[in-house]
Order: structure tokens, then sequence, then C-alpha cells
């Protein structure tokens, strides 16, 4: 019998300050470390009726179908295009970036027809471009954008192009997976159908479980299908029966408990503090990261108007190389950032600051760093 | 701005002598709250390699497809079911309790054509009746069951199942959730080619992560697809690219990374026991209670000889209520056992003696509990 003893696994300490995981506090990592318990445990239902609570406040909703979903945010895109979208189905999706790229990936294996409307990558999705695409597209029953691109920093007018679905009669589906917990999200508001985020940016939770909620327009929808969910783990008329309403829950999936605590520490954390201070944060960090790097004439990738506080895409000097300077920050310095994915590698860093990471003098380490760095290059 | 400030979550402490999640020892939930790091992190990747090669151990496989789903057993069952199974492919299920049953419903929602061969809830699937109706049905190219039914508590002969299937040249696909680490899962010997577990039964992990493999012949398979597999988040050769072979990784989804960190301790712990110290310490404990539940009268649901050490499914004495019974060994002793599910509910509780539950000091508090309860039921 195969035996392989190795020793117990001790992370370094590094500093999160990539596109996510981002920082996780101490209060959130001891709640992992709870004694388990059962997922229809009573005492274990109490934690999800106030997870179902913090999680509504958060997405300022009050979706009755809100739940966090046993995945990382890319199945809880899976959860929301499988469950609006049947076989057949027009689906619009805006693209500026890998995650609405992802988007079209993920319905277009479920079956459904994607009619891509792209943008450049950098700028925001325009609500006009998508209005002349539904025009030109009848018939479209979704319409899905990211509201935050991970890939770039980019920060779209969500209730705008909500506005121009609804215009047209078509559900919406929002990826909120960088913005929940750093800019507002507005599910009510906007009238957003389905939303869905992840746990390891702004809430600085570690990653593994994805926030999500469905309008009771999306619900009625989804309930008139005409086909069954493709995904039964996903239907989220099943899951409800273990997160919804009242009385006794229903089996269905063994929830992930351990990360559950977490979440819920983590947005325990958020309540205390407000959303609008937490926002407030995040704005104030970003301002310090735009004034430390303009020092060091180092440029945004984005448009001032448009820029993520929580995700930077910043221009790499000419002549620096990349990989040597995300590796001797991560290695000498123990500061993580991000590279740029698709045809931004090579030409951006991607610097979060997310939730616990939103602090000055987080950004005040990665200033003092990238310069000893930098300057050992051009040395 | 809506705020709810609850109290941090402190979990009753409970003994789980459920069907799952079982007990966890110190060392992995102290290994959860360890600092979080990046997904691409140097240091993570081996951490993820170390990973691979215990689950291989723990699979008794060489298979290079070989990592943890990131989301609970019922993830997995989709893993290597949409992976397998094309739309229109013909797959044979044997169901001989709740898992089969949900394995039926992954596979026809994901368009595969599903021949089910039923067996009595609490008896084997018989390899003779799986290889008649692969006579009477030509052209099934996939036969899936369940190693060890959770809901029954019943170890079906893997062995024999997947030389029926190979006969026909059909591939397998094997439900090991409750058999991994409790009993011997020999995926090469057998030559099974997708098998799924879970980290919350004998690996004694909190729930939310799903150890799969794939065999070459699998991956052949699935690389020679006509289509897509419907999700991209499962499609293992997508995975791979993250999870697989030598050098670079290429990023996919933010793996759950604490989690991790507590699957890493718990197979570390597993490997220091040796697996084959791991079924005798299940099996005696498992001994030591049909015989303490002997002397109070209290038969089993099973024959003995397909009895599953870690899932002991004991028919409820008559006149006893079901439910006052589990709920005060909950409540009152701290103590939780399991319903019967379907057909079995108010009929049998699930004992389960999984992982580091499997101890005798653990049978003994539960039977001195369970006389307790009885007793002031009867008084």
């Amino acid at each position: 019998m195969n035996r392989i003893a190795t020793d117990p696994f001790l992370p370094p300490e590094r500093l999160l300050l990539g596109p996510g995981p981002s920082p996780v506090a101490p209060e959130v990592l001891a709640a992992l470390a709870h004694h388990t318990i059962g997922h229809l445990d009573p005492a274990f239902i109490r934690l999800m009726d106030e997870l179902k609570g913090m999680m509504q406040a958060a997405f300022n909703t009050t979706n009755e179908a809100t739940l966090a979903v046993a995945g990382p945010g890319s199945v809880g895109m899976d959860a929301a295009v499988l469950n609006l979208a049947e076989p057949g189905d027009k689906i619009l999706i805006a693209r500026n970036g890998v995650f609405g790229m992802r988007m079209s990936e993920v319905a277009s294996r479920g079956g459904a027809v994607v009619v891509p409307v792209d943008f450049e990558w950098g700028k925001p999705v325009d609500p006009a471009v998508v209005d002349a695409a539904l025009e030109a597209n009848p018939g479209v029953k979704i319409v899905a954008f990211v509201h935050a691109e991970t890939s770039t920093g980019v920060l779209s007018d969500a209730g705008a192009i909500a506005a121009v679905a609804e215009k047209h009669g078509a559900l919406t589906i929002m990826d909120a997976v960088t913005s929940l917990g750093g800019v507002p999200v507005l599910v009510n508001e906007w009238g957003v159908d389905a939303v869905y985020s992840g746990t390891q940016k702004c809430l600085s939770c570690p990653p593994g479980l994805s926030p999500v909620s469905f309008s009771p327009r999306a619900i009625a929808h989804i309930k008139a299908r005409k086909t069954k969910v493709l995904s039964w783990f996903l239907d989220v008329t099943q899951v409800m029966s273990y997160w919804g309403g009242e009385g006794a829950r229903a089996y269905h999936h063994t929830a992930p408990i351990n990360s559950l605590y977490g979440l819920h520490e983590a947005l325990r954390r958020l309540m205390i503090e407000g959303l609008e201070y937490s926002f407030a944060r995040h704005r104030q960090a970003h301002l310090h990261l735009v004034d430390g790097l303009a020092k060091m004439g180092i440029d945004f990738l984005v448009d001032e108007k448009y820029r993520l506080p929580q995700l930077n895409a910043v221009l790499i000097p000419a002549g620096v190389n990349d990989a040597a300077v995300r590796s001797s920050l991560l290695n000498d310095h123990n500061i993580e950032i991000g590279a740029g994915l698709g045809p931004l590698a090579g030409k951006v860093w991607r610097i979060g600051l997310m939730g616990e990471g939103a602090r000055i003098q987080h950004v005040d380490r990665l200033l003092g760093s990238l310069k000893i760095v930098l300057a050992s290059q051009t040395a």
C-alpha cells in the first residue's frame, strides 16, 4: 500500500494585492477552524438564515432566492446562465474582457444561442451599443454583462444596461464577482434578474463560494422552463429546497460547512463596517495608489471615469521585464500582484486593493517594494 | 444602507455519527485557518502536486488526471458523468439507493439515454444482472454504479461490476464518496475509468471538495468527444491545464485555497496512519457497534456480507419515535445520527463511523446515549 508522508503545509505570508484572492482577516480564518457540524443541524440552519440576510443586504435586494453556491465564482456564472437560458434561447453577451468571453463559452456549451457584442478591452460596456444590438436582433431573451471586469479593471454602468434590457423585455444576468463589497451593487434598484459574485475579492474570504441572487421574475421564468436545468446541482428550484423559505429543509447536497462559517464572519465584518464605509475605504486606497504610481510615472489602462478602485490595471513601463518584476515582488517582498490576461498579457499589471487589501499601509508597502524592484531592473 | 449585525457564529460541539460530515481532526481544522495565498503561487502549486500524489495513493491509481474538484461530491458526480457521456450516449446506471437515482437524474439532464437497472434498497448491485442488462441493451457506452451506497450502507463488488463493463466494451463510472478511506478503493486494479469521492466522509475533512480521477482511456475518450462538455467549469481537459503535468499552470478558476489546505492535512494524516490501518480501524469500530446494538436488540438492514463498516443502517425498533430519538440524541447528547431516506424514511437510522468517527470511544458514547434516550421513550 502506497504511503506518502509529506510535511504539514505552511504557506508563506504573502500580501495579496493581485486580482484575488484578497487578504483574509484573522477573524475569518479563525471562523473557518470552528468545529464542523452537520448541514441539517438546526444551529447550521440558523447560520444559513443569517447568511442569506447578510447577502441580501450586500446585494441590496429583497430576493428570497439569495444563497451561496458551493463553488467558486465560475460556478456562480454557470448557475446564473444555466438556470435562465434554455437550449436555443438567444442570449446577448456584452464582452469587454475575459469574463464576458467566459460567459459566452458557458452559454454556448449549455446550448444557448449567443449574440456577442464586443467592446475594446479596457473600455466599459456602452448601453447605447447594447440597445442597438437588441434592436437588430429581435427575440433576445437574456442580456448578460460583467459589472466589474477583473481582467481590465473597468466598471460598467449596470443600471443603464439593465434598463436597456428591460426596455426590450429581456432578463439580465450580471457578473458582480469583483464589484460586490467594493462598489455599490444595487440589484433591486437596477432590476437585475440574476447576479453572482465570489468570496475572494472585496468580501475578503477565501475562494470557494459564490453568493448568487435571483429575482422573483427570474424564478418565475425558471419555473416555466420547458426543459430541465442541465445541471441538477445548480438547479435553483432544487437548491432552494435546502436554502429556502420557512420550515424544514430538505437535503439537496452537503453544504461546505466550514467555508460558510468563514463567509458568515466576513459578511458580519462588512455589515459592522457598513457598505458605504467599505466603498469609501476602497476609493481612498485606490486614490493613494494612483498618486504614488503617478510619482513613479506609471499610468493606468482605463480612463479615470471607469476605473474600478479595487482592480487597478496599470501600464508596465517600457523596457521593464514583466515576469521578473512580479516574481521579485512575490519572492523577495512577499507581495502578489497579477499579470495581464489575453491581449493585455505583458502590457499591464493588475493591482488588487480588495477587501482587507484596500488599506493605505498595504499600498505604501507595495509602492516601496515596487520602487526597489524597478530600480534593480534598471541598475 | 442595510446593516445586519449578528453575533459571531459559534457552533455546538456535536459528535458527528451520521452519514457525513464526519468529525474533523483539530489538525485539519487548524490547517484551514492558515494564511490564504494565491492559486498561482509557486508554494500553492507544490501543495497541489502533493495533494495529487496523496489522492492517487488513496485511490490506488497512477492516473495523471487526479484532482480535487472545487465542489462537494455531487459536483464530482456531475464531473464524471458530464465528461464521459455525450448527449445521446447510452449509460447503464445500477441503482440501489439515493445516489444511483441521483446519477440517473444528472445523466438524463445532460442528454444521455439512461438504461436503469434497479435493485432493492439494502441489497448490493448484482454483477450478473448488470451483465444480462448489457446483453439485452447493445450500444451501452458507460456503466455507472455506487460503490458504497450512503443511503443504505451497502457495499457492492466494484471489481466484478467493472469486469462486466469491460467485457461489453463499456467505460465505468464509480461513486466512491463514502468508500474512499474506509474500505479498499482499487481504481487501477479494477479498471474503473472515472471515480469521484467526497472529503466529508472517511477522509474526515469538512465538506466542499470532491477528489476525482480519470483513467488514460477516459481522457482519450473525452478528447475524442464530438461535442464539448456541457459545463466549462467541469471540462476535465480544461481543468487539467491548471492541475496537470509539468511546467507552468494556466489559470482556469480560482481554487478553494483554504479548503485544499484542509484536504492536504487530512490526506497526510491518512497516509501516515496507512490505508490498511484505517480500514481495520473502521472495521473494528463497526464490529463494536454491531455487538453493542445486538445487546439492545437492534438489528441491521443489510446482510452481514454486504455491510459497510462506515455506514450502518440499523432498523428502528418497533414503537419507537424516530424523529424524537434523533432530536434527543442531538439536543440532549450532542450526537448526530442520520435519518432514513426515501423508502427507508422512518425505518432505519444511519449511523456513520467515518474517518475520525470510527473510534471505539465514540461508539461507546453513542451506545450509552442511545440506551438513555430509548429508555426515556418507553418510560
